[in-house]
């Protein structure tokens, strides 16, 4: 069996404990991969850590596992959240996947005025985050919020965290240089909708004493590259790709 | 009409030249977009730079443009090419997509020893790049040439280009110290395939003396993902993101 399989476990993991894998993942287990009793996998629980794990039963809804070895500790991903403005279906599970992919400690689904609002399904992109994490081999989850609107969020922000909004208008500083100034910050990116921000927003993004407005080069980038590339680019300079 | 909507003319575009357009442009021009006689739309030929085009005459198979005004300089992207290793069909698309986003030059279907070759589709690629241009307003075209091996790409290399190869074995230096040591100089940057580079491509690559191993940070990033990763912070660092 793929020794390298991961799955996320909703139960606390500790060494010698016996804990029991959902429905849903009980029919992956079995009918996709093809486990039995006996075969190894990891599990993580955004807690502990990781631990290899052995099946010691499978049932048609419930799998229930012993864990044995810790075999990595937990470890959370840098201060980093993304808010981002929900698009058609494949577009935010892109996003989803690449914010978990990319280290982001927490996704916020923001509504702005040119939002669609008819999709947003809070479950869907939890799951989403989830089987990216187990991918990436991340051993923490993004916290996934419920959608917000871009007001409240903004009123509500906590002053000492830097939120970059990305100004495809170019009236901003380069994100490389307000990275420069200000990598030692917790940090948001804020991304707009395809259509982008209203004038109403951008005006009131840039009142905000935590806000700074930055660009992401000449070329127009669709929102969920934006996404993707912001925060590479905040991971190289202020997160955990550089040593 | 959308006054904003753009294609790609292969005719060169001078003030007041007719040309004509393809039938596959005619029939999105016809028949999704619903352009007719009298509209204008912008058209860029990887040359010249960027007009307003007046459509004169359209028929089932061709349209007859005038062209009007120039809006637009050509310019080319900075100089970093995309070596990729194909992918599933899908990711393959999302390859070309961010990479011309992104800003690429030129992009090399690399062929390494994990590469699954049987669905390289060169044709597909260029057309997928020229869409992706359209939409993301470059008024050039990555250069993107039929897939070519590894092992070849690497022997008619110039020495004066750095090629940074994506290291997930952690043993490499980060991007960001890579660039920042080698930030003036032309570049590319190579992601191998889902299965890794093998150890014989390893060593070779370690091997050159034009090569630069770099991680992307603790996490497995999936191909596609590492190539819009690294293309982004390239930009960031030594391309046009940084004014």
């Amino acid at each position: 069996m793929a020794k390298n399989f991961r799955l996320y476990s909703s139960e606390e993991l500790t060494e010698q404990k016996e804990v029991l894998l959902s429905e849903e993942q009980t029919h992956y287990l079995k009918n996709v991969v093809r486990y039995e009793v006996g075969d190894t996998l990891n599990c993580f629980d955004n807690k502990n850590g990781e631990f290899i794990c052995q099946i010691t039963e499978i049932n048609k809804k419930i799998t229930h596992l012993k864990v044995l070895n810790k075999i990595k500790p937990f470890k959370i991903c840098p201060d980093i959240w993304v808010l981002f403005a929900p698009l058609k279906k494949d577009k935010t599970d892109f996003v989803i996947e690449k914010a978990t992919e990319l280290g982001a400690r927490k996704i916020i689904p923001t509504i702005t005025q040119f939002t669609n609002t008819s999709n947003i399904k809070t479950e869907r992109y939890i799951a989403q985050s989830i089987e990216a994490a187990e991918q990436c081999r991340r051993t923490d989850l993004p916290e996934v919020t419920p959608p917000q609107n871009l007001t409240a969020v903004l009123s509500q922000w906590d002053n000492d965290r830097i939120l970059f909004f990305m100004d495809e208008t170019l009236e901003s500083k380069s994100f490389y240089e307000q990275l420069e100034e200000n990598k030692t910050k917790k940090a948001a990116i804020l991304v707009g909708p395809e259509g982008g921000f209203s004038e109403d927003e951008l005006k009131h993004l840039r009142k905000c004493k935590f806000t700074k407005g930055a660009t992401l080069g000449p070329r127009i980038l669709r929102a969920e590259t934006a996404v993707a590339a912001a925060l590479s680019c905040w991971q190289m300079i202020a997160g955990d790709w550089s040593k």
